[in-house]
C-alpha cells in the first residue's frame, strides 16, 4: 500500500483554502448529525514518526465542541501495569461512546510494529495479533462504529529534514528521541513492516486511508476529506442490519435444558460438610499458584433467579484470598457503559494476570434478557453468539481460564423459593415483582438459554451446568470443576 | 490453519451413521427451501490430491434433486482460450443462479496454489490474485450469495497409501499423475503455500471450513453439518441489508450535468468529414496495433434517450476491423441472468485480450434504470458503486482499456428528436411508450446520473461526456478520446 502508493493531484493555493474550508464547515455540521444519531467515531492515526499527525489531530478538533470528542494519545508501549492484561485492552479502554469522537494518537498498529522491529513478537504471535485487531475492527463496525484508519506517509528525505530542523532548536530538539532516528536509519526496514501490517489489517468495513503529509495543510484536507465522506456513510448506514457469520469454532454437543436430570443430584450434609471442607482447602491452594503463575481466570455465572448462585460463588470466594479476586455482580448496564460496545464494560473489569473475577451474571445478558426484553435488536443479538465466541476465543488465548457455569434448577423449584423469599421478613429484599415478571416468561427463557448453551458451548470455553435443587450438590460439582480446571492450566 | 489444524471429536459406528442420516435429510429438507427463497449456493472443494473430495461430491448430490444442481469440475490450468481473459473469469461463468447449488470441484484456490508452486507468481501478482478472490467472494456475500470453501486435509503418509492403492491396481493407475506424486514428495512445501493462501482468503463473511479426510464417511459429515449449518444462516440472512462499504479509489472531480454547457459544441459539415475522415483512419491504425499487442479494450455508452449513442457506436466500429470488435446492445436482462450476481451477463461478455467490446448501455443500468424503477433494493443500488468500482478496477488491472462516455443533451433537443420520431414513419420504432415514460422522469433521472458520475469517476476508468446537441461533435470528440486512450496504453 505504500510501496504503490500514487500521490494524489492535490489542489493548491486559492482552490486548497477553500477546500479546506468546505471541509471544515462539514465537519462542524456534522457533529451534531453524530450527536443526534448517537454515531460513535473512531479515528486512528498512525504513521511515521514526525509526519504530523499531532499536528493534524490539533487542526481536526478545531471544528468540533469540546463536548465531543477527546483525544486519546497512547504511549507506544503498555505500561507495567497494562501489560498483564490482554494486548487490546488498554485501547479498547478508550473507545468513545455513542454520538462522540476520539480521536488515537497512535493505536494497536504502533505496538505491534514496534515489537515487530524490535524483534519481540515471533510470526505465529504477529498473526494473532493481527486477527485480534481484525476481529475488534470488525466487531466495533457491526456493532455500529465509525472506524476510520489514517496512515500518515513522508519519504526518508522529508523525514530527515524534519528531525533536522526539530533538532535544531533548543525549543524543539526533545521532541526528537533515539527512536526517531532509528526509524529514518532503517527507514526502508520499517516500510517492510508497515506494509506488510497495512496489507493485513486493510479490512473492507474499515479500510486503510494512506495520507501524503509532505504538505501539512494537504494532510489535513485529506484527512477531513476522508472523515467527512466516512461520516456520511456511516450515519446511511446506522439502520442497516449486519449479516450473521458461520460459525468457525469448535463446539461441544451439550442437550436441553430439559434433558438434564435433575433428581437424584443430593449430598447429605455430611458427606457435603467433609467434601466442601476438603475441596476448599485444595482450591485455596491451587489459588495461590495460579497467583504465582500469573494466569489470569474468569468464572462466569449465570442461572435462574433463585437458583443459588450466590451462595455458590461465596462457596469458592471463601477458599480465595480475598486480594486476589473479585466478584463483579452485573446488573443492567449504566448510561456510559450502553453508550458503548455491550462487551466494553466486561473487557474494562477482566482480571489481570494471576487475578481472579468472578462474574454474577455476565455479558451473556445479551442473548437472555436483552433479546426477551427488547433491549437490543434481532439482529444484535444473533450476531452475539459470534461475538462472544471471538471475545471468550481472545481471553483464552491470551492464557486466561474461562469457566462458564449455569445454575439450574426446576420452575416448581424456583417457585418454592420465591415463596419461601416473600414469607422471610429477613429475605423479602431478594425479591421483586420483577422476578415474579420474568417468571411468566420461564419457557422464553428456556428457549434462549438452550440456544445460547448450544451457539457458545466451544471446545475452549464450554457451558457446566450445575444441577441445584439441592443446592449443596450443586456447590460441590461447581468446586470440582475449577479445581479441575485450574489444575488443567497449572499443568 | 493447517498447521494448528486440531481434529475434532468425530463420532464412530452407530454415531456416525445416525448422523449421517439426520445431515443427509436435513440437507434433503432445506434444497425446497433454498428453492422457495432464490438462495444461491456455491459450495467450493478444494484440499490435497487423493483426499477424497470427488467421492464426498458424490455422496452430498445423492441428497439433492438433479435440477437443483450442478458439479463443475474445473480443470487445474486454465485453457488457451481461457488465458485470454481475467483470472477469475473462467470461475464466475459457473457461478450458481439463484435457488441452486453450484459444486466446484476445484475453484479458484487450485490455480494460484499450483502457479505459486510452480513459481509462475510473482509475490505480486500472487497478492494481487488473493485481493481479486477476496473481493469476488465479499461481492458474492454481498449479493446474497451463500459461498462456502472447505478444504480436504490429509497427511502425508495417508496421502501416500492412497497413490499407492490407486497405482497398484490396473482399473484406477491412470488415476494418479505425475503431479499427485510430486505434490506428496513436497508435501511440506505444499502445506506451507496452502497455509498461507488459507489464512490471506479467511474471509468473516466466507471462512474456510478444514476437513478431516481421513476417513470417508467422517469428511462426508463434516461437510453435511457445515454445509446444513451455512444454509440456515444465509436464509436467516436472505432479507438483511449490507452496510455501504467506505470509498477508497482514487476518484477524479467531474462536476455535475448541468453544469456542462452544451452551446457552442458545434462542427461544420466541412469540418466534421474532414475530422471523420482523418480519426477513423487514425483508429483504425490503432485498433491493428491494439488487436497485436493483445490489449483488451471496453468501451461503455451511457445517455439520454435519442442522445444519439448509436450513430456514434457506428463511427467508432466504422473504423475497426469487424472481426476485432463485437457491439453488445444491453436491454433488461433474461431470467437465467436475473438469477445471478448482476455484473455476471457483462463478466461473461467480456472481450478477450486484443478484442474491443463496445456496451450500448451496460452495469450502471444499476444505478440508473433498475433503481429508479425499483428494479432492485436501495441496498443494492448503494452498495453497487462500489461493486462496480471494484469490477472495473479488476478489468483496468488485467489490463483493459476502460473508456466510459455520458451522450449528453438537454431536454429540448430529446424533445425534438422523440416528435421527430414519432412524426418520421421509417423512424418510428425508434420510439416507444417508454422512453416519453421515463422523459417525464427526467429530473430524477439527472439526479441519479450525476450521483453516478460522481461516485465512479475513478482516475483508472472515468467518465466523458460527449455533449451530443450537434451529433457530429459528440462523435468526433469520441473518437478523439478513443484515439487518446489507445495511444497511452500502446505507449
Amino acid at each position: 500500500m505504500l510501496k504503490d502508493f500514487v500521490k494524489a493531484e492535490l489542489p493548491v493555493e486559492e482552490e486548497l483554502k477553500a477546500k479546506l474550508k468546505e471541509e471544515r464547515a462539514h465537519l462542524f455540521a456534522s457533529q451534531m448529525k453524530i450527536k443526534e444519531a448517537g454515531l460513535p467515531v473512531m479515528v486512528l492515526f498512525e504513521g511515521w514518526n514526525a509526519a504530523g499527525k499531532g499536528a493534524v489531530i490539533g487542526k481536526v478538533i478545531r471544528n468540533i465542541d469540546p463536548r465531543f470528542f477527546k483525544v486519546a494519545t497512547m504511549d507506544r508501549q503498555p505500561s507495567d501495569e497494562e501489560k498483564r492484561y490482554p494486548f487490546l485492552y488498554r485501547f479498547i479502554k478508550e473507545i468513545p461512546e455513542a454520538g462522540k469522537f476520539r480521536f488515537f494518537d497512535t493505536c494497536w498498529m504502533e505496538e505491534v510494529v514496534d515489537d515487530v522491529l524490535d524483534e519481540k513478537l515471533t510470526e505465529e504471535v504477529y498473526k494473532k495479533r493481527v486477527h485480534s485487531i481484525n476481529v475488534i475492527e470488525r466487531q466495533l463496525c457491526d456493532n455500529g462504529y465509525l472506524v476510520i484508519k489514517f496512515f500518515f506517509h513522508i519519504s526518508k528525505k522529508e523525514q530527515k529534514k524534519r528531525l533536522e530542523a526539530l533538532q535544531a532548536s533548543k525549543y524543539t530538539s526533545w521532541r526528537v528521541d533515539k527512536d526517531d532516528l532509528l526509524q529514518n536509519k532503517h527507514y526502508d526496514k520499517c516500510l517492510e513492516v508497515f506494509e506488510r501490517y497495512l496489507g493485513d489489517t486493510n479490512q473492507s468495513r474499515a479500510p486503510w486511508y494512506i495520507i501524503d503529509a509532505t504538505d501539512k495543510k494537504q494532510a489535513e484536507l485529506q484527512v477531513l476529506q476522508f472523515l467527512n465522506q466516512g461520516i456520511d456513510v456511516a450515519l446511511q448506514n446506522q439502520k442497516t442490519n449486519v449479516p450473521i457469520l458461520q460459525n468457525t469454532f469448535p463446539m461441544e454437543k451439550v442437550g436441553k435444558l430439559s434433558d438434564i436430570p435433575l433428581e437424584g443430584k443430593h449430598l447429605s450434609d455430611e458427606e457435603y460438610d467433609a467434601e466442601l471442607d476438603r475441596l476448599q482447602k485444595e482450591l485455596k491452594d491451587l489459588g495461590n499458584k495460579v497467583y504465582r503463575k500469573k494466569i489470569p481466570v474468569i468464572i462466569a455465572y449465570e442461572g435462574w433467579d433463585a437458583a443459588g448462585k450466590g451462595g455458590n460463588i461465596k462457596r469458592i470466594t471463601e477458599a480465595l484470598d480475598p486480594r486476589d479476586y473479585v466478584v463483579e455482580p452485573i446488573a443492567s448496564p449504566e448510561p456510559h457503559e450502553k453508550a458503548r460496545h455491550y462487551l466494553w464494560r466486561f473487557w474494562t473489569r477482566l482480571p489481570k494476570t494471576g487475578h481472579i473475577t468472578i462474574f454474577d451474571r455476565t455479558w451473556y445478558g445479551r442473548v437472555m434478557v436483552e433479546r426477551l426484553e427488547g433491549f437490543c435488536s434481532e439482529n444484535d443479538w444473533q450476531r452475539a453468539y459470534n461475538e462472544i465466541n471471538e471475545f471468550e476465543k481472545e481471553l483464552c488465548d491470551w492464557g486466561a481460564v474461562i469457566i462458564k457455569f449455569w445454575v439450574q434448577i426446576d420452575k416448581d423449584t424456583q417457585l418454592e423459593r420465591f415463596n419461601d423469599r416473600q414469607n422471610t421478613p429477613e429475605k423479602q429484599w431478594k425479591i421483586t415483582d420483577e422476578d415474579w415478571r420474568n417468571r411468566e416468561k420461564w419457557d422464553l427463557y428456556e428457549g434462549a438459554i438452550d440456544e445460547m448453551i448450544a451457539k457458545t458451548s466451544t471446545t475452549f470455553a464450554p457451558w457446566y451446568v450445575l444441577e441445584s435443587v439441592d443446592k449443596k450438590y450443586a456447590r460441590i460439582k461447581a468446586l470440582k470443576i475449577v479445581i479441575e480446571k485450574l489444575k488443567e492450566a497449572l499443568e
